[in-house]
């Protein structure tokens, strides 16, 4: 899904290579990059990587009506969102979470605002490999 | 300056290069990049770059206080800040504050405050060039 303000994805290729393609904005005085990257322990643990399994038709669309809510409640940003799914190993990325926005105060807010929502309702689960 | 939890430095080079030699981590699970982006209207008038400037030995000691003492504030994280000076073109960036903590929560509230502090002592100069 993509509009104007939001756009949201999710796939295989890594953060990186998803990140090597975000236009620039000359509107946007900031421009907030979050990743969530794989711990190399879980409960204490060594893990190799995290294994993502989700629910496509359901996880895409938790993921437009997120940004669709936080499009009403933060009229004045745009944000895109990247969720990895398949092995992430440790030390990778498997979300990306871009916020931009106009002055520099709202960005942190946004960002953690969409980091939050994600994390409680789409629905993408992980599964630790352990070494 | 460079230490296992803090670096920073002030440059000519794109922050892009600068982003494209950052080592990944497998102890941090959030990864935050701040980008401050040189937008094209400057007091409502259209501009093409600002030129910033830099006082560069206070600059740099200042910018390692403020990492001496975010490093106390909170022990748990690692940062580092690129500032770019000299002409930086309408849609770049002049500056990268990246910061690694374990957990997400964390890192927002360090990362806008290392920005807000930069903003408030760091002694580099920026200068419309007008249209």
């Amino acid at each position: 899904m993509a509009s104007d303000h939001f756009s949201c994805s999710i796939g295989k290729d890594s953060v990186s290579k998803v990140e090597a393609g975000l236009d620039s904005s000359d509107i946007h005085g900031a421009d907030i990059r979050f990743h969530g990257v794989v711990r190399k322990t879980e409960d204490d643990r060594e893990i190799s990587a995290i294994r993502y399994t989700f629910y496509q038709d359901m996880a895409l669309q938790e993921l437009e009506k997120i940004g669709a809510d936080m499009t009403i409640a933060f009229p004045d940003h745009r944000a895109m969102v990247y969720h990895r799914v398949g092995e992430v190993t440790v030390g990778e990325a498997s979300i990306l979470i871009r916020v931009q926005t106009k002055h520099s105060a709202a960005a942190f807010e946004i960002c953690r605002e969409y980091l939050r929502r994600i994390k409680e309702t789409v629905p993408i689960w992980k599964k630790p490999v352990f070494v």
